[in-house]
């Protein structure tokens, strides 16, 4: 982008906030409901900024402009920031201020901060409320300026829903909502209003397209003991949707006026809502109608979170077949991958297209889950690397191709990782390779009581790293969605929590990625993620047990393990999960030639 | 006990109430300063209950009385309380009422509790106040009644206090006290109020006897920016102590005038203390004097607890000398239980006191730590048994005997568990056994990073566990003072935390048990204890690991150790543990068969 443009851009954006009385705008990179994916209509940011990074915030005020983003982005930021006039902020680096900083320095006492209040996360909203409280900063939050600015912008995303049928769900609205406003009335409240998207289409069994990888519709629900209204654009409704809901007794009201309705709304008793779920315009018309009859505006987590993660039995049932086919043709392309990543002229696009083209082809699929991870080199030790036409690296005949992708099918969810080795490896790359494979089955063949969290599991993955003065710096495992988001709470493995970050049990029915990794700064990375499926073991005497069945059936690369660094469990833990990937997979692939080619890649070491 | 004595004593103290217009009153268990132990002056709800177990609260209106006691009394209090007219009420048992629960069915509107406040935790009476709110319950906490109805009452504890000098503390109380001052002023407070005693002897380098296996003097300690002031008993300060005092600017003052020389002292800012230490009576003093000033009472953990928690490195050497020393001891000790016990005529308390002597003859020995536990057989299973002589259980040539003991020398606190075959044992028992030893050498193998807390690290000695199906109803560790409380915070080794217990990540220099186990009711039980020191390990492209040192060495039991249960590296592991323990020890061995028999029991499995 043409820094005159940007700077032309902002001289319109400050004129509208002059117009406005606004003395510092800010523009976060959220859609309404604060989305893994923001779709293009929400790249507010990256159309007054130019800096098109996932994570961004931007902020305006007469005479200067400022953009904060993470260690992920300073290099992009600082190019595409280059002559635009905007300073680049550095998020968590030491004595770079935060946003809440800068504001609380440079806001004059009684001026206005102005941001849409639909894209900002109520938490925000509020500490910021909070801060900026003693200079008496004014908020203007209702208004997005970039409606008026932005001509050419893409509209809202709006798709068709679709239902998916119970025997697909296993469980129908009626049981769902059933269950829900039983822990509705259990914390005393006789209202829920949600606005975590994948939480509406699990209690719906609605789903659409509106959100990139994850199938969603845009849309709002509020629940009572009574009725339920479900907001949602009038062209996603289809004639079949509209006769499910009517069916279901869910009345379908247009998405567009949910603030306008919930303003005139009489709650009949006590709201209970997420408010680490809502953005900051929502919030505060849930506060405003709650106190206004007199009732408490309860903050807990969606009661749908819990319930949407402990997968009932036909989803299981689905979700196993699902990812069998997956890691079939998982295989097909690893076959492919090792037979011409680095032999032939490949990039990391051309790989990434190749699996996601033969994802495409798969019975039942929706879309990706995730844009695709293919890290060729040292391309692979950049944890959230996304391939790109003109940049990506070329495979070559040596080192490592890491490769995480997965899709979305009307019959599950997948999430997959393997790093194969595309010819010769050195000596520290195998043992990095096989200490990540142990880690990885170590976790898996974990058995553990009930009532451990991540916080207690996560060591079951490190301990082979830490022992060898290795780690990473991401999470081991997050929960996954059937036929929904990819990652799901609120179960997660990792050894730290944020003080936001909740910690729960896992219980039999949650699904679990483990995906321990080395990550070797300029050289290689290595992940190797399966997913897992929490069942219960068996009820002794001192207690009741738990244990993880893995649902990726896929082989680990035996070209890059070596023998030194497994003890004899890891090894025998290697040779029982690559006899499996045999079984479970060499019925369902077609060529004769990759059935030989896995039979050799799964004998035991 | 005669029930008629209890039923006398009960009526005394009902006329007693009836005099000070008290409707109901609690007797809790605790001392002022909520030691582990309580003297015999505080055991009030002995003397009118008769039920001697270490945990219960009496409470008694006009018509009924109710002891609340933990599972592990239920049989003694039924026999204690027969015929006493007392009810005893189950602690955490559903369907039991709770003592707040009691009191919010039982107690009128407006009637009055009455309780002795400085033996009431500050939390509870704020939660009680919080709770009989509704019912306009007052509070009469300014009275123990006990004072004039028990004749023959024990006197107040004290015992005289001693120095510990600079060569053994390694940091003088000046260093450490400007330590402290640079806490509460990055806190924001001006003044320190200490109730914890093993804090104020930390802080003071002072020592005393006045609670059972706690090196600690009865007192309080007022910190200001410029000034100390120690609470103490007149009778427990030496000509030495006073001196030590003048010349560190310490001013002495009498622990019975705490409470009104505090209600008319007047902070110059912000107080410091933490509510979890102080009893309800202080608190309300606290809370007035603060409150009159207009300044701020902040409640956090002390800021002595972590600075006292990580050792300093005179402390380290003296601690790791004392448990060699004691280790070879121990190591006595256990050739002579091998060779006695089951063998002669011995109780579980002849054996208790063998090692009690042992230890009594050790340099610089100042008392037990802990009251020494001695379970043979199906008593091992009983995780905080005691023997008592009348009850004792006599060892034969079977099974196992559990010996977890400990001592307070001028140079150390040691803690020490080690279970032994007294003859045979069934498959289940060495399986059992061996579990426990793979368990405690794990995580004394374990490194990590800097920031694992206990509820990572409990996962390494669990695992071998629960990947049977076995598991333990305790925490894996405690920390442990320098020459103070065998149980010191704030840092653990545990994978479950109530809420108010602390999570804190370990440092270097901190000492921790690692004290795994199995018990099968009625059948036996067994734990093996080494204490470990956290030392830094490395540093890494990847982090700044820490590890852990072994303080203990002493023989683990190899005739009970069945190799099936051990991996290979789980063997290395104990055979290099026993290597290390024989060079360590068999030095210190001035007996030449004793030397023999650990070459013997240290011998590579």
């Amino acid at each position: 982008m043409d820094a005159a443009i940007i700077r032309e851009r902002l001289r319109e954006l400050r004129e509208a906030m002059q117009k406005e009385g606004i003395d510092f705008y800010l523009i976060p990179s959220s859609d309404y409901h604060n989305s893994e994916y923001a779709a293009p209509f929400f790249q507010t940011r990256a159309y007054f900024s130019g800096f098109t990074g996932s994570n961004g915030t931007l902020l305006v005020s007469k005479e200067e402009a400022g953009l904060w983003t993470d260690g992920r982005y300073f290099v992009q930021a600082a190019a595409q920031l280059k002559d635009t006039g905007i300073t680049m902020y550095k998020m968590m680096v030491a004595g770079e201020p935060t946003i809440l900083e800068y504001l609380k320095e440079r806001m004059p006492e009684g001026s206005v901060l102005g941001f849409d209040g639909m894209t900002l996360a109520a938490e925000t909203g509020v500490e910021y409320a909070k801060e900026l409280q003693e200079k008496k900063i004014k908020f203007r939050y209702d208004k997005d300026l970039a409606a008026e600015i932005w001509k050419d912008r893409p509209p809202l995303p709006c798709t068709e829903a679709f239902v998916l049928p119970e025997e697909i769900s296993g469980a129908s609205y009626l049981i769902k909502s059933t269950e829900v406003r039983a822990k509705m009335k259990e914390y005393g409240t006789e209202v829920l209003f949600l606005a975590k998207l994948d939480d509406i289409c699990w209690l719906t069994n609605l789903r659409a397209a509106d959100v990139a990888c994850n199938p969603v519709m845009l849309s709002y629900l509020l629940l009572t003991m009574e009725h339920a209204y479900l907001f949602v654009q009038p062209k996603a409704v289809t004639e079949e949707v509209r006769a499910y809901c009517r069916e279901n007794g869910i009345t379908v009201m247009d998405y567009a006026k949910t603030l306008a309705h919930m303003s005139g709304y009489a709650p009949t008793g006590d709201m209970l809502f997420d408010r680490s779920n809502v953005s900051y315009t929502v919030f505060t018309v849930l506060r405003q109608i709650t106190l206004n009859r007199g009732h408490k505006l309860i903050n807990r987590p969606n009661p749908t979170l819990l319930l949407k993660a402990c997968k009932n039995e036909t989803e299981l049932r689905h979700t196993r077949e699902t990812y069998l086919a997956d890691s079939a043709v998982l295989t097909e392309f690893l076959y492919w991958a090792k037979h011409h990543a680095g032999r032939e002229h490949l990039s990391e696009t051309d790989i990434a297209e190749k699996i996601d083209g033969m994802r495409a082809q798969m019975d039942g699929f929706l879309d990706l889950s995730f844009d695709t991870i293919a890290g060729y080199g040292a391309n692979g030790a950049i944890v959230h690397y996304k391939p790109e036409k003109e940049t990506a690296a070329k495979a070559e005949e040596k080192g490592f191709l890491l490769v995480d992708s997965g899709g979305n099918f009307k019959t599950g969810t997948t999430d997959v990782t393997r790093t194969i080795a595309l010819g010769e490896l050195t000596e520290e790359m195998k043992k990095h390779f096989t200490l990540v494979c142990a880690a990885m089955l170590r976790l898996a063949n974990a058995v553990f009581p009930y009532g451990c969290t991540g916080r207690n599991l996560d060591t079951y993955a490190r301990a082979p790293l830490w022992a060898e003065g290795l780690d990473y710096q991401h999470g081991t495992g997050h929960g996954i969605g059937f036929v929904l988001n990819v990652h799901e709470g609120p179960q997660n493995i990792r050894w730290k929590y944020g003080q936001a970050q909740p910690e729960v049990a896992l219980e039999a029915g949650m699904l679990v990625s483990d995906e321990p990794g080395i990550y070797i700064e300029g050289s290689h990375g290595i992940r190797t993620e399966n997913i897992l499926e929490v069942r219960e073991w068996k009820e002794t005497e001192q207690g009741r047990f738990l244990c993880f069945h893995p649902l990726t059936y896929a082989p680990i690369d035996p070209d890059a393990i070596d023998l030194a660094y497994l003890t004899a469990e890891d090894r025998e833990a290697l040779n029982r999960y690559h006899e499996q990937v045999y079984e479970c997979i060499a019925p369902r692939l077609a060529d004769e030639k990759i059935r030989e080619w896995l039979k050799e890649v799964t004998r035991p070491l």
